[in-house]
């Protein structure tokens, strides 16, 4: 976070309207209902999304450092304050879905005043303070819109009238690679963040000592899910953590989030609708208890988030399939490359056994902002990769995604891993 | 219910179109997210409203009774079912703000579709079972025109924004009149509905035996509930019934529902915003729990059911207030009357201590329709009267409202009561 | 409860060591560890009625008018209040089966040390506030016997070991007389206590209209049950109460609380440990919401208190089972009385379809012990007879039992009642 | 676990003689009542842990390795398994304290027969895997020996009478060392069980760098804990974890859990009752929250469970507190050390910023008992150390504890680290 963004700035109020209008984008093919729907409390509306993500440049730039801004409505520092404290009390968030007020108009003036003040702010400074949290206020815009993506297909799947936020034709998925577990030398290496802008909690770059592993060659596969599945995988206590049991059982979980069985065919929702399961798809929606039960299942186990990184920071993200990339995309765009790692990024989020930690001499950023990651770090589990649903500038081999076990609606797979014996 | 509604039949497609349109206009001055929310699990999106009331049209009378009808999305019937386990599961009550489809416009076409093919039907039967359930359908769609009030007065309370419904002048109440207990004879009186529509709840009419009793004149008004909560009134266990007590204690109550403090003064929210207690106009959005504390603290108690029903049977409708019928009208908008047993209907539901139970000889409808009002005949309280809200033709002495003892959110109050010593 | 006792006084102090005695009893076949555990929180542990029965005396009459009493430990008026807020905010009730001290013989020792000084007040006072006061703890006293042995079988219902508390011989029930609804007239009957102790629910004495009403001359049996049970009973939604429906799901009730289904045999677990079904015997353990549903299914009604207490007012006391009063006798002992109006009283408690409320021009007794009966009247049935597990002293037909309708671990059954067409 | 028990071999029959009386010694001054009571979901009652111990040695030596063994009570398989799902679904955790049967009378007879059929058993067998097994067995009960205590604490702090453990005098502290933060050297280090007996969670000993590090020289005491609190350390958001945040408001903590005040006094509740707070004793039942906080308060962090083991690898047990492993000694005996790495062993168990998580290459045991440890990693911490509390046994540089972050009712304190700049 404190990296130098030097190569980005002479374009910034460039990448600011791109960015800020990407989230419009994804929002225009919706009705205005559709925006306002809070289906669980871990979601939010995609109206709160457009509206906080424009408080954080209001709150942490133009009143912090924008002498004569004035907020266009006093009472949004509250209702679209997230989680940080240092802010004061934020407005209850199981509670977002209730405000029909502003509207989504309102919102979309909100974000038109604070734009016009951004850009006049960002014409006349080179205050390096400033720029460095409009960095930081962009790459927060852009993990909200997938959280658009996926708050939005949570909340569609549970309406039995199954709306299409996309149409997208059935592509026929080029057949699945064989699985192989490629075996990387163990030894002292080097993670974390190196160049770039990245979050706090992708530094220090440190070493640490990996023992001799095996990763698979690419993603789990939903075919390969449904023999788990078929196989009792959801009724045999043996394979899962205690916790993930417990989930099991309270849940009445018997397959991935949104698999649907009629008869004797398997469906899941999507973004395009029910569609019929593609079984050389990579598995998708499954929490990080899934994951854990379907490694044990396979005689594998997942890999630490640095056995994960280690291969990652080899690989060339060129090698990645071709557009897996662009932001608006849907997910399961592409077939599976035919050699190397593959599918390390851009089609699901990969959990790892590591729980998200500190890093040896982690440091949090000054103020408030201080609240952006560091007070997250307990009992949740670090995902690498990047899914389809992410944008092209969170794809890199450092970043650190975070949710906790039983999390399930996100786009989260799973790539196996094995000791070397 | 199955009784005449002969005298209104030869109009019944006018009152029909009248009565549709009523609904609509008053969400008419809504906007469109407005119309979304479900901001507590006792009530519903207004849209939600408007939806079912159609449902109800199409299931009850176009499905069953109108060979060629073709419903134009067949799962609104799982959508819009409120409580009928007759016509299916009903999906799931607390789930109703999560449907962003239908939209809006949908729910309004939905209507349109349905109302078209209502006044097909009228216009060419004259079977009686279709006329009795138009009829019942009108009312049930005239109680939902109340709870699309009462619902989007919550709704908007929890927003820090105090939306306005409605505005409206302050107006300066009618001084309020002196507090007296009239005396009334007891004997054996009959209760129950004599003629017109009614609800099988107030069937069939029946004598009970009661004691000769004291009814105050007139409602309990803000400015006396307020010296009960400065008296520490909801400090005072020994007021309270045991459940209302620990109701007090777990919800943190300290006053009316919508009232609110800032510094010394007292407000409460209404439609037209947020606006200084009103003290000479009737407390309104307490629970049947305070309502029997302040009775006690009081040294009175509430009327039974048929108490009032005895007084009401006796008294001129048009000795109320002579706006207070006006459908759309907001609340408050009277004063108190001279003289007399006053504001009987028209500005509160009064909470009795009457237990909501099937009267001797009760018959529910046949079939599905017998799940209209039985099957609630459990742990809740009857009250009498009808609100500002409530529209004309539910203003009768026999009408039998009922919610549980901790529900505020209804435009509800109370009138004392005393034995005669 | 103001009623005269005057008949009681000269012996005073006998019944005082008697029904004291008769509480430890109760006991006496147990071990320690079974008289400390709270196994629900309706529930409480046996030694905790044996302390707090010991805590009303000396609360309500040693320290209130007993001058040089010294409590054995001024910590026991916090922990064996049981909800008297007078007295000050009790122990919480969920939080009784936690406290293993005071140990049993402690509490034996509290105990010895309260009559004690009960007797010595009882050799040298004639007050009749005392003696009111006394006749009132007995009776308290005894509703917490009947407690003592029904929290006692919820407790060791829940052990798989299934505990015995009593052998008792399996006895071949009297083959069951035939189902008659005897017509009984309506009219003006007069209600409540008329002679003799009473609580003050019972009072005053008043007149309520009955209609004409046909009673049944037997309770409902556990064959007939079970005839509803196989009859799908428990998964037809239109015979249920909508409060009574939400529970069967929740609580996935199938069958009467303690009845168990092994292969094709039905047993029931007793205080005798677990034997086959009687199916000529009571049902028992049923809770209103299955008794209103089981009326439904049988096409007839729940009883009101008053059709209830019109018929027993009019009946023998004499010509109920002969030993069915024993206190500690266990339940179902006896067969069913071959005509008449049987089994009023000493089988089971009967649920009524009536609200458990205040007599018109109903009294609380003054000061703290007003919080004994009013402060309930709220959400509850009214139940009337008297269990196999009831004091004689108990039963009387103005006697008013109430519990709420989901409640199932008393000793409660059903009689059926039609209307007179 | 796999490891060369052999020493201690040619005494098994001696020390399963010891340790399983240790578990009755516990025991011996308590009542029957306080051996029955589960005062939390967390907790058992300590008849459950005397028969669940005994029930370990039952199910996986005789019954699995002795052909001929006879269990006393089959159904104890059920009523006494934890959590062992390969032996079948377990009794009910929270229903534990309702089972007054097997009476404790009963548990020590179980114990009396599984002793004297293991004792038989030892007197003929050489098997490895049976003396495996019970080494695993002995190491278990002593796991369990601290619970009893733990859980006995807990269970009493809540009940008013402050029931006293056992009388102990106060001592004088002796004063507090300054506190020093000593410097360690990073660099690639060993971790993991070298030799003796350990579990399966401290293997495979295997290499991690350390960036090197400031470890200080003692625990946190009581004194510097209340300048947090007095400081505002329960109220300052920006000090906590989001979770720990969320916990102190909604339990509403505002010190440490067994800490009360009383008006400008402090007390702390111990197994010797109440007594005033000791501020040179080490802080101890804070959760991993409050120990986070506090480190932020201090401008220090918690420890890595490998920097700790690190430092305790180099010292030598003998360093520590001359009587602080004697098992049965209650908490807090002893004072501080004058120099070096003080009280690594013996007073409080230290939380560390460390996941619960798998060594690389960890196998569980084969079978059910693969269930020991491995399925509860996920979302709890690691404590390192060892309490007053802990039997000498689980006294050793590898030795992981590991409980969620919110749990205060265990001996649990903390030690603070910092950066080397």
């Amino acid at each position: 976070m404190t990296a130098q963004p030097a190569t980005a700035l002479p374009e910034m109020d460039i990448r600011y309207q791109q960015i800020r209008a990407q989230s419009e984008a994804l929002c225009a093919p919706l009705e205005t209902e559709d925006l306002c729907v809070q289906s669980m409390d871990d979601a939010s509306p995609l109206k709160w999304h457009l509206a906080h993500t424009t408080w954080f440049f209001e709150t942490f730039i133009l009143k912090a450092l924008s002498p004569g801004y004035t907020p266009p409505n006093p009472r949004y520092e509250y209702l679209f304050n997230s989680y940080y404290n240092g802010v004061g009390q934020p407005f209850p968030r199981s509670q977002r879905g209730n405000l029909s007020r502003p509207t989504v108009d309102e919102v979309y003036a909100y974000r038109a005043a604070v734009d016009e003040a951004m850009l006049g702010l960002l014409a006349m400074t080179e205050d390096n303070e400033v720029l460095a949290r409009v960095e930081l206020g962009l790459h927060h815009e852009q993990q909200h819109q997938e959280l658009i993506l996926t708050d939005l297909k949570h909340h569609f799947s549970i309406n039995p009238l199954y709306p299409v936020y996309r149409e997208r034709p059935l592509i026929q998925q080029r057949p699945l690679s064989r699985l192989v577990f490629d075996t990387h030398d163990g030894g002292v290496i080097e993670v974390g963040n190196e160049k770039g802008f990245c979050f706090d909690n992708e530094l220090p770059r440190h070493g640490v000592l990996l023992q001799p592993y095996r990763l698979a060659n690419r993603l789990v596969s939903n075919g390969e899910f449904l023999e788990f599945v078929e196989d009792g995988g959801y009724r045999t206590a043996s394979l899962w953590l205690s916790e993930g049991w417990a989930t099991v059982q309270a849940q009445n979980w018997k397959h991935p989030k949104y698999w649907l069985r009629q008869d004797q065919d398997w469906f899941e929702f999507t973004l395009a609708g029910l569609r019929p399961l593609s079984l050389d798809a990579p598995v998708v929606h499954v929490s990080a208890h899934e994951a854990f039960a379907y490694a044990a299942w396979a005689g594998a186990r997942l890999p630490t988030e640095f056995e994960w990184e280690h291969v990652a920071s080899q690989s060339s993200p060129v090698a990645a399939p071709g557009n897996a990339f662009v932001e608006s995309e849907l997910y399961h765009p592409v077939g599976l490359a035919e050699a190397g790692c593959a599918e390390l990024y851009g089609q699901v989020w990969q959990w790892t056994s590591s729980s998200y930690s500190p890093y040896p001499g982690y440091k949090t950023l000054p103020g408030t902002l201080g609240e952006y990651n560091g007070k997250f770090m307990s009992s949740q589990l670090v995902l690498r990769g990047g899914s389809v649903a992410t944008p092209r500038a969170h794809i890199r081999p450092s970043y650190r995604n975070f949710f906790y076990a039983p999390d399930r609606w996100q786009f989260s797979g799973l790539r196996l891993a094995k000791d070397v014996l």
